[in-house]
């Protein structure tokens, strides 16, 4: 079983196939970075285009079972995801209806402060504020996880407190290998880790050491490394694949329509998606880091956790209501 | 079993009690008169609201199968629906949006001509327009009921032709019987249940033969009368119930935000909720029309079929996707 923690690709026939011949069962994707409740819904809409055409190959993945499921019929279980909690707006209410038009992660902030939380760009980080506290409670409620890739240590730290449920960050590396203000301290990633949830490991560049020039070796060095202190049954990938994006894009992740040029924090100095490691081109290179992970010494079962078995069971306890 | 084709009450505990009193299984209730999308959202979470109470013994109708779920634990399913097609704005995706949230009946018109048809209480009704053959069709392949209750005659025929699946007319009386705008013709009766469709009588005194005064046992032979030109299969009640309500929602429901006062037409000159007839003040009254129809000759078979084994079959043919 293979499973992505985290895409963002410019969606289409051809990437969908390079799914299938990765042999990715599930893929968690990027539905909104920026924008209020009712872009978000046009950007369900086009996911609901894109299930509608039989040639993608992709069904909707609302549980575990759906990827079993897409599995046995060869298509890969799309997982759908926000990377900002800007589509709930200021209501609560949006999280269970975000829920049931498929939602299962979002992030609490998105580099920036939030209503929420504080972002991993930010200066300051308060925490958690009131309104993060209710909503962390309703996602919990409901079967939504809470992603931390893009916020502030103090905020995470809290976030795996109030959550009753395992949290995730669904795409980082550890910052001791790579320091970066996306990448995440030990003690983030041994609070995560501690409460049941997920750590995705990223291929985007500006997360790896050495950033373009990493090398596979490298990468599953960090990973093995990663295991020895914390197990490898949380680990998984999250690769950040912006595939067949413009450079326009990375600059509208980075700057919304809060932010005219750049406010010249971190990688904004940067504004184009950096190459990919040569190893990691696009989907057809999973099995690639599957050998990779066997290469370093790691065993058949820990690789088929981290490639996959992981994610899959942490969806197993992640999606669904609350019995009430 | 007893299903309620349309009620749109003030809700309460209070409400939702008298229709376990009533015995009632399920009940079709109008989330949107008027407003946009985002509004009808927030329409929607008020229901999730009322979902999560489980004083108020309901619990959400997708399926049939909903309705069997809710009949074994006592509880009532609420089916939601639209008495206008605003929700969906300009933007056929909203149709499956909305299907995933829940909405199960559509009307294409609510009185005033719409994007997609003309409405009962215009001069002129044009027909389905460009957009409403879209929306119908898509209506067809996602599962949601077009419902002509508040459309004009000219649409409501092309309507029966274009769909592909049955149609509703949720709550009116023959206008033969009681001449109104919002009554039906003889020929859209044939044709709505020829086409397999259905027509809920409905309760409301502006629909009933001398209004309020109407007697249950003239409401019970207009049934009858009914029945036996176009047989019992396709009939059911639609009660039209707006219980517990304030005259300022009839203003609302007539003039929404596009008229200040009144623009003259049919009963907006009657600013006022009518009084219920004496036999059927709400919910807990759905006995006393079986005992009705009982009484003027009609068999067990055929009353338990009026009083909600139609709707239900009609709920098993409607409400899932087309399989592809």
């Amino acid at each position: 079983m293979r499973i992505d923690g985290l895409q963002f690709a410019n969606w289409s026939t051809t990437v969908f196939g390079q799914m299938r011949e990765g042999g990715l069962d599930a893929v968690h994707v990027t539905v909104a970075y920026h924008g209020g409740f009712r872009e978000t819904v046009l950007g369900l809409e086009a996911w609901n285009r894109r299930f509608a055409d039989p040639s993608n190959r992709i069904v909707k993945g609302l549980t575990a079972d759906d990827v079993d499921r897409a599995r046995r019929s060869g298509c890969t279980a799309i997982v759908l995801g926000l990377q900002n909690p800007s589509p709930i707006e200021d209501d609560l209410g949006l999280v269970e209806i975000l829920h049931t038009l498929g939602i299962r992660f979002m992030q609490l902030t998105y580099n920036n402060q939030s209503l929420l939380a504080g972002g991993c760009q930010e200066v300051m980080d308060g925490g958690i504020t009131r309104m993060g506290r209710q909503v962390i409670r309703e996602m919990n409620r409901v079967g939504m996880v809470v992603d931390m890739s893009h916020s502030g240590e103090r905020s995470t730290l809290e976030a795996v407190d109030l959550s009753t449920r395992p949290i995730a960050i669904t795409h980082a590396n550890p910052d001791s290998w790579a320091p970066a203000r996306r990448n995440k301290s030990d003690d983030v990633i041994r609070a995560v880790i501690g409460g049941g949830g997920m750590l995705g490991f990223s291929l985007y560049p500006h997360h790896l050491r050495g950033g373009s020039a990493c090398t596979l070796g490298e990468f599953c060095e960090m990973i093995a490394r990663t295991a020895e202190v914390h197990g490898t049954r949380h680990l998984g990938i999250g690769s950040d694949l912006c595939q067949d994006q413009p450079d326009s894009v990375v600059r509208w992740m980075r700057n919304g329509r809060w932010c005219r040029e750049t406010d010249g924090a971190d990688s904004t100095a940067k504004p184009r998606f950096p190459a990919m490691p040569t190893w990691f081109r696009d989907n057809r290179d999973f099995r690639t880091i599957e050998t990779g992970l066997r290469d370093i010494g790691l065993s058949g079962e820990e690789v088929a956790g981290i490639m996959g078995e992981n994610w899959y069971r942490f969806f197993q306890q992640s999606f669904s209501p609350v019995p009430s």
